[in-house]
């Protein structure tokens, strides 16, 4: 099989760094095209990028010239599917000019919130891509735009999942605490951030009240019925690198102990593995449970599973719901599985269901 | 006025340290004895303590001879009143020899669960003063103990305490992002802390649900009837100094929206300030609410009312109960609102009802 | 003596709100006027100056209306002096505009390297304010314009004047591990400070060079001239929020063992004492030197004389020179001595000459 | 060819684990004991290695069973080689111990300063390695021990070797901002680090200055001729988790610009690679060059080639001796390249002379 050829909007950021270190030795998808904003149009990319993760640029891929993103379009043609690392402001508009002729997996929140449009997380939601064939009808695409969720999303809907399958969900309460790669490059100030934490993000928590009950919710023909409980959550930034950390409590319909929830997510692994075991970026677990009481870590556990694995632990019964209440923390790595990465995973699901 | 004498206990350790740098300058008593461990038994302070607070050690204070705490028993007619900052582990047996013959304010938790202790914080539980003589009664002493509440648990009670008073209090959700001084020194490796977080501190979580409901608990009739309703945390450790934060959700039984909640702030602390507005370490505001959506901030805030008020910000309604819940961030000074100055205030106040 | 009424010309940022905070209940000076860019034009102080300072902002300078700086000149009669916390960029028009009229006090760098400017340090090189009546000459201004050193040059100078003076210098070689408050707000990227330091600070290193030579130069007839030795450097930047750490060798003239230095140090301080001692931002004592092996460090020695003392430890006999080599450790605090409040001090000691 | 048996002496802790990890998959040794103290022993290693680096501990080593290393000596015969990474105070003895019979290869200083005795870097002083010889002559040894340098020592004295052999060197100044993970664990604490930083390093500035000496000193008849320039340094700690940084000022014999310094690496890295390219543990460049004026940083380009190359940035002519003085910054990885896997690569070199 030859492989998908794939261009990058938004190629020089962060984002999209971070979708250029995941597509590298992709088995199924090359990167043959980078955009990115006038400013960097004919540089290589290794000149246009101010490359700042930890594991070095590959020099082939810096050797690239970088497109201009307003021209793309008039190469729509030479590309199998486009990820899309555009900034939110941008995405609405420019996604979907791509979307009329190709796929475009983005990690924008600009079409999220369309009921047509699914935000796609396979061990969540994979029914979702239903909505795929509702979207181009309606809008008369040959394309589609599958976005993710939001990486502070990420982590609560995945360990969320086996709970609300399992036990139900009355209600959920949250606080995170996320890391800096989230707010981009340069994002806080250093000032704000050594001796230091904000209680606050800009969105944030708008954002995770209404994508956790989109993405649990059902597909039933042809649009999505939210799931039906409320989310509570407050979001902070703390001076970590990567990785955000929640802090969890859900309310259960049916009880659920602490040995209750480990044996819902050692049976939601096997079914995780079953189903997308075979998808390159696919973790060995789809979560993870720490019993050591003081895990997990960010610097120790947030590359478990080549940072795709959700990492949970402190599970323990809830004071005030008793055995209808459950509460622990989980870990997942932001620009890994709540950025590039987990929509590349999005990506190789759907071409496992036909739609490159 | 003559100041009274006070003897520290566990002088030359991070509590015992605090202690020495509240009562600085302070108009009613004078540091008359410092008390360590054999080891630095007969040292002058200045050597005898690895001083570690950013303002500078008093230069007489620094040339005072270090007591072994085993022999202070000795001392105990020289003094009018003794603060221990001793380890939980000694303070149960080694304060009530103390206790025996005069009082003892205390940072350690050894007293805390007794039935007939107070864990006294003046704005939340005044009245619990009274149990000072039940204890007296009951163990025969001259003397009594009367500790201050775990720093974790100042924050949130004195935020809380308007709330129960003014709304009624159903359930409580806390997280915790709390300093790495509340670990004491060394307390946690710098190799856990730079680009980290750590989710769990040990036993704080136990501690925060027991004295929360005591501390608001009422006095009646010789005992303490603690509040009705159940609290659940989760404390995490990040990479800051000072200033323990809360991400707090409020289950109110009557309603509650932010603009009536900033009301019963302002209402608590015009009845703080007629209280206790004349002790010395009592803030001008008990409660600072500040509305910039990114504050509080530890580095910018903890300082506010001398490190004595406790700085609320993010006033919101919460989407899981509507006008039956709120959420909001508070931010407390740990090693001052939550230690060593915390106690002086409860020791000013006892002062003013003649307990000296 | 009523006191001197002081306008600020970009008092917004970072280095200005250090002026406010230096001028704070000052004996000698008021705060009469406050000026920034349009965009903050007409806004209270309060409001217009995103205030990061630790200590609170005072509520009569918050309620103060800020003018626009391009206007100030129409005020110039209203003040008896300037102190410009402007952007080296705009320092060179702007401060010229009002040094016709009246004395600018100043952090930045746009005079410094001229022949006729003085950059003043009480302690280093008072002789040097014999140049303002050459400047005022020269240029035909009624006022003058006196800057101070760069935030790094200030340690250097201070620790190196009583070797210099006492011991001669042939050459010196200096690796500064600066704070980050020294690249303004927002300055560094916290994604560029968490697990890291950068190797590097923009036009640093030529401005200690050159600034050092000039600043322990001899006045001669109208004139500077440079010390004679060679200053190499490397600057980098550290995650500290305050306290410039300097690492610094120097080959001497004259053998100096590290008992020679410390007896030049007291000696240099009794000298400060007598000299500049009753100015209100003296410190008590120019030099500190700490004997403990691993002192100074900038969170427990920076405020040391109020933030005005330059901290020094680690002094020994270098490997290379022999008795003509010394090499210590020296820590300033980079936005209270090495800018605002050091400027400060020297606006002090030139009213004392009568030059306001 | 089977692979040579290796032991681990001390492989619980942090230096340990590093052996461990760079053991990982090596086609050459294999890891076949594990001995660390009493505590440990009987204990699967995942069970009594606190195992603290990113990348997870391999399932078959975390299931070994820890010897005690008081015990390991009766099972000498049952290895090729060993390992040591005992702490400095144990290593003089047990290491001599285990080199009557076999091989032992260490990160501990305790042989370091003996005359027969070798600190091997193999790109540095390959031929040292003739000093076995008459080590295991004098003491009657089977075996033998061979440590490597300090982990600051690494990066100086790589970056030396090319200057030292082509331009001679006259005098070294050096600073270092060292890593936390440096100090072992659990090393510095927190408290300490966030928003500080240390000006000293216990006994590492009088190591760095007798190995780099001895290190770069030729093998002449039997014996080390210290290479004969004077070596002065201040070694400091800073918020890093991994990667010593060293500003280093050299006066050189022969004139020496910046352009000639990058020949000079250029031509020693195919030096390196001609002899030692073939060594599993060889970095593709042992000198990389970053042109950015910013560059090296930890965390950006520590783990170039795989944490063994030497990364050197900011290349500069000294003010103070013009020509002939050269002033660069280095960055070394001090857990990989400045310890265990440094080691690691001294023995590959070791076992293509067929010492093993």
């Amino acid at each position: 099989m030859s492989k998908k050829k794939a261009a990058i909007l938004g190629a020089t950021g962060a984002a999209g760094q971070q979708f250029v270190e995941a597509l590298k030795d992709h088995p199924w998808f090359e990167i043959a095209g980078l955009y990115a904003s006038e400013r960097s149009e004919g540089k290589p990319y290794g000149v246009a990028a101010k490359w700042f993760t930890s594991s070095p640029l590959q020099e082939d891929i810096a050797a690239m010239t970088v497109g201009n993103v307003e021209k793309a379009i008039h190469d729509v043609d030479q590309y199998d599917l486009f990820f899309s690392a555009l900034p939110s402001g941008l995405s609405k508009e420019v996604e979907g000019l791509f979307a009329e002729h190709k796929p475009v997996i983005s990690t924008a929140s600009g079409y999220r919130y369309e009921d047509d449009v699914p935000i796609l997380v396979p061990e969540v939601n994979a029914p979702h891509s239903e909505l795929i064939k509702i979207q181009q009808e309606k809008r008369g695409w040959k394309g589609f735009v599958v976005p993710g969720p939001n990486c502070t999303t990420m982590g609560l809907i995945i360990s969320l999942k086996p709970i609300y399958e399992k036990f139900g969900v009355k209600s959920v309460f949250m606080t995170s605490m996320q890391a800096l790669s989230g707010a981009g490059y340069p994002g806080h100030s250093s000032l704000d951030i050594v001796d230091n934490m904000i209680p606050f993000i800009a969105k944030e928590e708008g954002k995770v009240v209404i994508e956790t009950v989109k993405t649990l919710g059902a597909y039933d023909q042809g649009s999505i019925q939210n799931a039906g409980f409320p989310v509570s959550c407050t979001c902070t930034r703390v001076a970590v690198i990567d990785g955000h950390m929640l802090s969890i409590f859900v309310q259960t319909e049916k009880p659920c102990t602490p040995d209750d929830l480990k044996a819902a997510f050692v049976e939601f692994n096997d079914s995780c593995r079953k189903e997308f075991g075979d998808l390159p970026s696919s973790p060995k677990d789809a979560i993870v449970v720490k019993n050591e009481e003081n895990r997990p870590q960010p610097r120790l556990d947030r590359e478990i599973g080549d940072g795709m694995s959700t990492v949970v632990g402190r599970i323990r019964q809830d004071e005030v719901y008793g055995q209808h209440g459950i509460k622990y923390v989980a870990l997942s790595h932001n620009t890994k599985r709540g950025a590039a990465k987990g929509e590349l995973m999005a990506a190789e699901y759907l071409m496992t269901q036909g739609y490159f």
